[in-house]
């Protein structure tokens, strides 16, 4: 029976936009395992496997439930070790946590501050009216005002992309010649930009974007399913 | 017969400082080798094994020679399989590239930034004037210039650490319960900065500050055998 992907939409339930959501859409096609997608509004989470998370990603595998980006992906590497690896080994596992702490320290916050605005606007009204408010409160300022004057800052964000921009100058992926779930990991928060807003970030040539389209190609070009925000 | 590892010395030739001589020292102690240590100034590494290599550490293991912090460790993960591993399999050795950038682009140059002059107070004589001429004409600024204010610096650079610091709440080193040779890469340059100058960086209850301190413990405190700047 193939494993049941529960998945962040927007208002088109095609529009999947959530980074760690992303993360584990790659990891199974990596790891070659049939899934169905289910599409969940952000309002409708708590109704997923009983209220199983809070958050999505959540999978169903069989009678397993697994919740969380990080921990899907070292399930599906347990339980199907001969599938192509997502960490490489107990090492990369171990060091798959640093990147996932640079990305949400680095990357994450900085998109969200530019682009919270358009993220909001492909959400249903049902959803658009639960994120306004939950994130207005968590931050203080109505949404309008976070992402006003966003052209101003992407010249920093470009410039704290430096260590993975260093890195991609000799290798085609952060895991060297093939990808592995760190990959995935710095794919989805950039696929979510794609997903959810025209907002132009990263110039064509830098190395990054470079990286980011080869990301888009893999698994017969699983992340251009789902088109980039006109 | 032990391996020879030369290292970068100041004035005192127990004065080791080179943040990439040390990955290379506590790499050697997690393998448990045995190794005798070559203290060189900057004016002799051209004299090093006939001039193998521009910069050091180098290492000489029977009849093979090796340059380069990482191909040193690399080398030493091949060559013996059955002690320690310093990168934990394939996918850790690739991530290890990942840590290094960071840290070669996050960490180095703003410490650099703000220790350059006491790096150079630490050399003898003749070091100190290839260290100035060699530093000032890449930099285009006196030495002396480069430090000015440096006070101002140290906020937005404990602000860079916060990848490191996040991914330290939950865990002990940055291999996870072990240390791996991630954590040698960013011990590095700390350890540089602790040897050279008495400039104080880190909080000492800074989570970075604290993994610092049990990685200067490893090893029967090898770390702690050169004193820190007064």
């Amino acid at each position: 029976m193939a494993i049941k992907l529960y998945e962040l939409c927007g208002r088109d339930p095609g529009q999947l936009f959530s980074p760690h959501c992303w993360k584990v859409r790659l990891a199974l096609r990596h790891k070659g395992l049939d899934f169905e997608t289910v599409p969940v509004p952000f309002t409708k989470i708590p109704d997923v496997e009983g209220g199983a998370s809070k958050t999505i990603p959540v999978i169903r595998d069989g009678d397993k439930v697994v919740a969380d980006s990080f921990k899907i992906a070292e399930y599906l590497d347990e339980t199907y070790p001969s599938a192509p690896t997502l960490f490489g080994g107990e090492g990369g596992r171990q060091l798959s946590r640093f990147v996932e702490s640079w990305s949400q320290r680095v990357i994450h916050p900085a998109l969200a501050k530019m682009l919270i605005l358009d993220i909001h606007d492909i959400l249903s009204d049902t959803d658009q009216a639960y994120f306004r408010q939950s994130r207005e409160k968590a931050i203080g300022k109505p949404l309008e005002t976070i992402v006003e004057g966003r052209e101003a800052h992407v010249e920093a964000f470009l410039k704290s992309l430096e260590p993975l921009r260093g890195l991609l100058g000799s290798r085609s992926f952060i895991g060297g010649e093939t990808p592995l779930f760190a990959d995935f990991i710095v794919f989805g928060p950039f696929q979510w930009a794609r997903v959810a807003s025209a907002f132009s970030i990263l110039p064509k040539a830098d190395p990054v974007a470079e990286w980011f389209e080869r990301c888009l190609d893999l698994y017969e070009a699983e992340g251009r399913k789902v088109p980039a925000a006109a």
